[in-house]
């Protein structure tokens, strides 16, 4: 994939349908293998510009090679790496997800295409209610934490790893940069992630987490809510879907939250996240 | 499986095999699939003693049903579940894991048995390094903090599921509680986690894991040094093998600690974990 | 689980969700794990009749529980076993999922409840199209086989496990029988698959397959078109969503055919599977 | 990775490990996210010539950063992709799993390093027990097919994916050729398996596996058998470790041979696979 400063290689999973009609007794599924085998050998030598102009490329293909369709799907998943750091000392590789799917469809003027394109990181949540309770817990059995220079000390609560996943429907020549996609979702989590971190660096990550201290609904919501000033040539119809998952510290089961809007709901008011 | 005061039914995956001699083209797999059915169907009427005597059970009747066989070998996990709460008040089934194994030998002497069991529990961690980072980071802002009245005051840290796993090696006629393996792992992790956690119980298990701070190595080192105490009625040469695995909340990949040591030398001196 | 003639144990899975408002900032989990909690409990005294009847219990508990939320949604997935076999002398556990779903949205008129049920089995099928490749070329090869005594003599071609998946969406008072689901699959199939068969067992097993070649998409459409008199006494609203998956050993990717439609549309005319 | 004629990007995963002495309460985990982070980079601008090239790069540096450890562990695993095809027109990208290991050893004369390389395919194995009775079964029902002309006509018979591992254990200067182990393991199986089958291709792929029907107990024991000729110049007590799992499609469970043996023991006699 060509990137603005760079060429990345990617490992990538693509799942490719089209639909079959009633009087069809299968499909030909080598033309299927054949297109991705062509893909392939074809970006060997010149770069697609993204993983969701590779699916429309193909989706687009699908329908040409298979008379009979009406619709044909593509949906790729491909790991991802951006070096980060908690400071410009301590740059690491972090891995990410990029997502992507088309959708080309036969019409009566001809094959139209929608596409999404999303991403996933994973970072961190401290939970806020926990921290309540463990303030009110400790201020009881400690008299010096009502001292009033300690109002905003940020107390002990759980924190565990967050997977946060964002998702756009694209119009046709809509274009989103999947760099800033990253960059909503950490700053919609209590905090990045980090693989290199010496020991100070760790109290920082910490401490960051705990002045933001998050349930997974926060996240969800502040990741929606920064999605319309993040993305502002992105048109109102723009569907806009997003998932977050915590892996709950202090219980053996995960809490997820997910909603999906569209960008003119989001600019005409708040998401009701579910 | 007949638990002390109750009946437990358990969904259980096998893995048996046999070796096969240099002369001997295949080995017989309907006769492995035949007994395990014929195990379900036996507990229908009589419940097995634990999932380490089913394995026993099935490793020695593969060696008189595959002749030509020199060894056999069956392997088994299942899920179980204990109630378990933060308090009397709070009780719900917490899900953990049992492992077992049996090595049936033929030898000059017929054939000898040597069985393994096993838990798993996941509970939490919460990190005593980035705990004093914390410590250090907040008494430079806070000077408040310096009162003498708060030295023991738990700091904020990045806490997380950790995930123990137990086994004993045993002798012939040797025997263990799976319920207390799981008590050892979860009181030597920083606190054990709960599916029902009112407000207040939310603050309580954080408490609890911020005032017994561990790295994944001294969940190991707790872990061991407490088995010979805690079942001394397991001769020396008992092999005990243990590992740990904390799922960081500050970082993307997991940590790993693992040892194993006879209950001989736990007894003799303290472990030394990998 | 109460079944017809039984009470049976599974280990289930649960997801549980509520929506939430706008202008709350988060949901009480604990609730949903209580709830959970007391169905398990209140099962070990008078079993459920169904997973999808425990499912729709929870879900309109979530809603009276959860005052703020107007829809609630749980799924469910369980491991199931019955009693198999290529013949009476012949029988084992075979191992199935059965899924469950239940929504229950709190409306004007008070609460409704949309519930599904569906049941997963693994199989194999034989393709048909190298089957008729290989007749070609060993044809060529092999002048006898022109015999006309050999013209239904089934062919060599690959086959592969199959993993097959059918859902109902129910209406109030339905009712479906999961084990008549799983037959339905089954015989969809090539052929259905056993944990024990003896030599002659698997050769009659390997020979119903070949006598029953089919794609992907032959096992959908058989499994669809036989739905509606199989569940003559479901009304024609009633969805029925199914997938089946090839693990096509020629390949080694996997081959999924998929589709939904209504039973009305099915007594109506054929699928379409896409 | 610098392979003989080109560069080869790889998404890989390492897993790293050092011991600790009974004296130091834990691992400072930070050196060994740093020493991948330094191997990325290196490797942008110098590719390594190998993956257990890599490990043992990382094992040897692990421990002269950890003063304190005796032993220094790296695995890593990548998928890797070679161009394959049933004839010259018809080549895409198939994908295998490339497999490493260094251990790095503190002695009294320095530190010595152990590694091994392997690599794992899947192809598909066509079953000859099931072969047997088929061909009884049809002859009893065509006496037509006791045609002497038809005495090698391939029978019908089950086959499935099957997925096979072998590894190395090298000597310090030792190297294999990971595209050579990868030919290994496709020949020891009754066929390869291709992502683009035309028609006609699909026959031929059958007709090859049935040609060549094969237990995984062959698979291994093929496998093995071939390996001394195979890899000359490695040396007689190499370790050779292989497994080979088949996915049996008219069974819901896998089966699994698997043996370990060194090159002078095959080199001196067949081996004995369990």
């Amino acid at each position: 994939v060509q990137r603005p400063e760079r060429v990345v290689t990617m490992a990538a999973s693509f799942a490719v349908s089209v639909d079959l009609p009633a009087n069809r007794k299968g499909s030909d599924l080598s033309r299927n293998a054949e297109l991705l085998a062509e893909l392939v050998d074809a970006t060997a030598t010149r770069p697609v510009s993204g993983l969701e102009r590779a699916c429309e490329d193909i989706a687009t293909e699908l329908l040409a090679r298979h008379g009979y369709a009406r619709e044909a799907a593509v949906q790729a998943e491909a790991e991802y790496f951006l070096q980060r750091g908690i400071s410009e000392a301590r740059r690491s590789f972090e891995d990410y997800r990029l997502l992507a799917e088309a959708r080309a469809s036969r019409g009566p003027s001809g094959v139209s295409v929608t596409r999404s394109i999303g991403a996933e990181a994973v970072g961190m949540t401290a939970c806020p209610c926990a921290m309540e309770g463990a303030r009110e817990m400790l201020l009881a059995e400690y008299p010096a934490l009502a001292d009033p220079s300690l109002r905003d000390l940020p107390m002990i609560t759980h924190n565990q790893r967050n997977r946060t996943r964002l998702v756009f429907e694209l119009g046709p020549r809509a274009e989103v940069e999947a760099d800033e996609m990253i960059r909503a979702i950490e700053e919609a989590q209590s905090s990045p992630t980090y693989a290199i971190l010496k020991r100070g660096d760790e109290a920082q990550v910490v401490l960051n987490a705990h002045r933001r201290p998050k349930f997974v609904e926060d996240v969800l919501r502040d990741l929606l809510g920064g999605v319309a000033r993040r993305f502002p040539t992105l048109p109102d119809p723009t569907l806009v879907r997003a998932q977050t998952e915590s892996e709950e510290s202090i219980h053996k089961y995960d809490v997820v939250a997910a909603h999906q809007v569209t960008l003119g709901e989001l600019r005409r008011g708040g998401p009701a996240p579910t």
